[in-house]
């Protein structure tokens, strides 16, 4: 690419695509508005978070592989914000010269988990014991034989994306509701918290990252609570999940974010749960508390510029908001006012018109110069704002 | 307004119109876009930099009666970017329920340089000494018979916008370049600098202040091209300062954010310059150092939301980004990368495709622990970044 192509970020004649339009790509827009890139967005969805800051948007399945192609013929770089698309035509677009970031390569070690696991057994990188599954019905026989035990992780190879396709399996009944997908197994490992590190790769090779995040889940719905930067772990442990998180990066040579999910093992050690090739819940904590957030960093990263400085300014944690149960239709967010008045608040709203339970709605970012302080408000929040629909009977 | 009309900000049926497209107005649309609130947008222009991110773009003259009445017809609360608007419209508009802020009253106010000068004076708020003509050309008769002295501030009473319509008179041939309007002129007081207070007043009548900035301005444009917060003042001056603006607050009763200019006399007298109803250039570094924007802020005013906290996470400096002299046509950001990779340095970019000489085409934010480092990068950005084109010949 030459220079003056490469300047033109900034100002006529380059276009940004963007595949998958909801709270990533939306947040994603904030940065290409403020450094006024030109963007074209494609979602399955005409209501999508992403149909307005964009220049154009495009109604269209991700997953076909024409809709995609064409969609990426008509832009000068392309980028996900879901890893679920068609990587056929991603392969097809690069050979004819679109940059794309992260790369179909990437892309495809990703997309399938039996594939992700291999990938850290053959670059030795710790990550929990597993089995694989070409149906999830085979399990029974591997159960019968002591092949695995009982409870387990159950993930399915495919489109495991927010909570999907993963299911702790206590007992043999737990596999009746589960799909007859390709899957693995993992031994479930008795861990003190679960960490985060996001790496960010340029385009042109250079590395910076992220400081690491602690994740609290909800018990049952198996999404994050609560993300807090910093980690409130020990020098030792932080020092091992970077350097576990930039073992993946190097391994992997991916260009964009690259969010490494870890373990914290009872033990002290750290095995790595999954990655994402793209901007990451656990990093939007850095929108508020960040000298660089991570969707400005994603842009600096497939662009080729500088990477920006990952330290935080203050403490920050995010606290999801998710649909409450029993809840479905017209989305209402109780009490919302009441959080504002709390000192370092900040809520994003994703812009989704009908709540379900469990359903992504927004999150809430809570900033401070004291972690404890800021923990301490968070937890306010989450009793206090509640994601409901008014329809209720 | 009902407390479920009010929640309705943050979900359908509620409309916020903005008068004017401008580079506020899209910064508010992060804002907007951020709580997901639906926007309709007025500028004369269709390529206003708010076209994108707006739920509705409408291309209208924000002078005319009809255009603003009817355009404010269908929102809710209708608020401003630029003062100048048609102030009948928005008072008939107010009178038949729509809410509008800054009020018609305030803006009538402010709009007249005059009539703001003379609210002062009412006031007991100290300002620099003045006189008043109907127009331009009855100047001579006053110096002829010592009315007035040499050198003064001259300021057109209307469309004093963006450093249009002031003019430093120095001699009599000055006053022949300007418009034969009605105007003021200005003793010119030997300031040691210029700060700002932004006060931000809610609907509901609470009030907060951001900390005090500290502006350079460029020698012959007469405009800023440093902001510093917090300024490097004496706390005693600090205090004169932030007493001033509230007390300017406190008589004007505005809703909204009231950008305070001041100046800090050689003899540590603070005397108000101007002031702007509305977010404002002083204070763009609050994206990137406060816990709450200067647009968010706005909104909380006028949705009669709580007002957030005003404290600074790290020292702020920003730099406008205005066009070089003797370059007219396609903007093109001569070094832009270079200062991306210089440490919380966070470009903005209008989106205005034709630069002119001292147009306002973006700003550069640094963010620093330390304020000196940072006016220290700011200098850098300032060397290193140019606004041109390449048409040049």
């Amino acid at each position: 690419m030459s220079d003056s192509k490469k300047t033109s970020y900034f100002s006529s004649g380059f276009t940004l695509g963007i595949l998958g339009g909801g709270q990533l790509g939306k947040m994603l827009l904030y940065e290409t508005r403020k450094w006024d890139i030109a963007t074209k967005v494609m979602d399955p969805s005409k209501d999508a978070p992403c149909r307005l800051a964009c220049n154009e948007f495009v109604q269209g399945n991700l997953m076909d592989f024409d809709t995609v192609y064409h969609f990426g013929k008509n832009v000068d770089v392309l980028t996900i914000e879901i890893e679920n698309v068609n990587i056929d035509a991603l392969e097809a677009l690069e050979k004819e010269g679109v940059e794309v970031y992260p790369t179909p390569r990437e892309l495809r070690l990703i997309q399938n988990k039996i594939t992700q696991k291999l990938f850290y057994v053959d670059h030795g990188i710790p990550t929990a014991p597993f089995s694989r599954f070409a149906y999830t019905s085979e399990i029974d026989d591997s159960l019968d034989h002591g092949g695995i035990q009982l409870p387990f992780v159950w993930k399915s190879a495919q489109f495991g994306y927010d909570g999907q396709g993963v299911k702790i399996v206590r007992n043999r009944s737990d596999l009746r509701d589960l799909p007859n997908v390709e899957c693995l197994t993992e031994t479930l490992i008795p861990f003190k918290t679960e960490l985060a590190v996001i790496v960010a790769r340029s385009r042109n090779g250079s590395v910076v990252h992220y400081p690491v995040v602690e994740m609290e889940f909800h018990p049952e719905a198996n999404q994050v609570e609560y993300v807090l930067c910093p980690a409130r772990i020990s020098d030792k442990v932080a020092k091992k999940a970077i350097e576990t998180a930039l073992r993946v990066s190097e391994a992997l040579e991916h260009v964009g974010l690259l969010a490494v999910e870890m373990f914290q093992t009872r033990e002290d050690e750290v095995l790595v749960n999954e990655v994402a090739p793209r901007p990451h819940n656990s990093g939007h904590y850095s929108i508020e508390a960040s000298f660089t957030n991570q969707f400005e960093q994603h842009l600096r990263c497939i662009l080729g510029l500088p990477l920006g400085n990952t330290d935080s300014k203050v403490a920050g944690v995010m606290v999801n908001l998710v649909g409450a149960e029993g809840h479905e239709g017209e989305v209402y967010y109780e009490n919302i006012e009441k959080i504002l008045s709390l000192r370092g608040v900040t809520p994003h709203i994703y812009g989704k018109s009908v709540t379900r339970p469990f359903r992504k709605m927004g999150h809430v970012t809570i900033v401070n110069e004291d972690m404890e302080e800021a923990r301490k408000i968070a937890g306010e929040v989450k009793r206090t704002i509640n994601v409901i629909s008014k329809m209720k009977v």
